[in-house]
């Protein structure tokens, strides 16, 4: 009897305890330590973000989903640059080609897509990027995907020369948008009924935002960032990518919620 | 015999529209527009670039090489950044890792590299990236071979903790470097023989240059550009990338060409 008090009454000592017993975790970054938990708070061994009790992250786990449409000949600082952003965000990329066959971008580097247009999952973001454009633009099969994607599409992100298969989807007719500054009047020409800047490093138009050529996808995702979770979220993963060089609002912004 | 002298003084004519009759091409810049020939000077329809005479392009055709060494864990934007770069200044780039099964970069991109190192061809630069840094700098199978390219290397470049493998080879004792902004401490105490920088953007030692994190690759792969093709070809790579934001000279030079 004594000792079944004695139980009765550690129970909840126990059960306090393992309440009490707070654990730590970077914010999701993708690297190997996303799977580490720490005793206590402080900043992560690994990426060196600042760490948050285990339980905020879990909610934080929702992520945002991007998808990546990749094909071959994509430049690849175009669609890395954006990529690393995301990725400290906290954001999902996937990426996408028109088949899983190994694809090159830029002569170079030989890449496997996560998904092919038959089997890749919706997401939040629908991304696209410069290099050989038309291999996209001009396949009215991968058109086709993107318009029928659409309607579960939240946002669409260019950068470069990507703007070209959002013209060929017809996302851009009546916005003010950028492409590469060499192919300004090209896509004037190419999206008749859209208003092409040259000269800014990108335009946001709430739903969709186009950016300059190449390196300027950076800026454009730290941006997309900032609208999403916060300028602070954006200056945190400047601040952790040294792009020390980044200007908050550097773009022009003709977002309604503006 | 007055047919025959016609011929006889037709012949240089003919050789010296020979000559003449020029050909255009952009420089190297590793897009299908590479075999692209123009009639005319000007700028290439594709790439932008100013065109060259055929010729000049032969000579400029042996093109400095690079080894870009990948592995599980490596970071998107700390190669993609150099790559884009040292791609449009007419490097030729290889992809080399431990094997040639496919990687991860970042826990995202999936990479089928061109090499493994068991068969790499020797190059003029050896470049290294940071991320997971540790599955390339621990393993004493890659740090023998980094070692045994040694001979023929003419220079190393590493972004990001990249510096941890280049330091793992004993590469850099008694140099100045730098990398990632949150690693500065460890990699002093990783390499005690080596002066360890932070608030730099890149050191360049003359062989050895040892940039900081993630997006500092541009700024060291432009500073590397301008220092073996000319300040000029640096210029012109970061206007084609639209990184207005490129201070040339921003690092700090301690070459002793300089």
């Amino acid at each position: 009897m004594k000792q079944l008090l004695r139980l009765i009454f550690l129970i909840p000592c126990f059960a306090f305890t393992q309440v009490n017993a707070a654990k730590y975790v970077c914010p999701p970054c993708n690297h190997p330590c996303d799977s580490t938990t720490y005793d206590q708070p402080g900043v992560c061994a690994h990426c060196g973000m600042t760490l948050v009790e285990k339980n905020q992250q879990i909610v934080k786990d929702q992520k945002i989903t991007v998808c990546f449409y990749l094909y071959d000949g994509v430049e690849v600082l175009d669609f890395a640059g954006p990529m690393e952003v995301f990725s400290y965000a906290g954001f999902k990329v996937i990426t996408v080609a028109k088949t899983k066959a190994p694809l090159m971008s830029q002569g170079i580097l030989k890449i496997i897509p996560d998904y092919s247009i038959k089997d890749a999952p919706q997401t939040d973001i629908f991304a696209v990027f410069g290099g050989s454009d038309d291999v996209a633009a001009n396949d009215p099969e991968v058109i086709s995907w993107i318009r029928s994607r659409d309607g579960a599409t939240k946002n669409y992100f260019s950068v470069c020369t990507g703007a070209f298969i959002l013209g060929k989807a017809g996302l851009l007719d009546q916005l003010t948008v950028t492409t590469f500054h060499k192919s300004i009047t090209n896509l004037q020409n190419a999206v008749p009924k859209a208003k092409v800047l040259q000269n800014v490093r990108y335009v946001d138009n709430g739903r969709i935002i186009t950016t300059a050529g190449i390196s300027a996808g950076i800026d454009g995702a730290l941006h997309l960032v900032a609208k999403l979770k916060g300028k602070e979220v954006a200056e945190a993963v400047a601040k952790q990518i040294e792009y020390d060089k980044y200007i908050p609002e550097q773009g022009m912004n003709l977002s309604p919620q503006h």
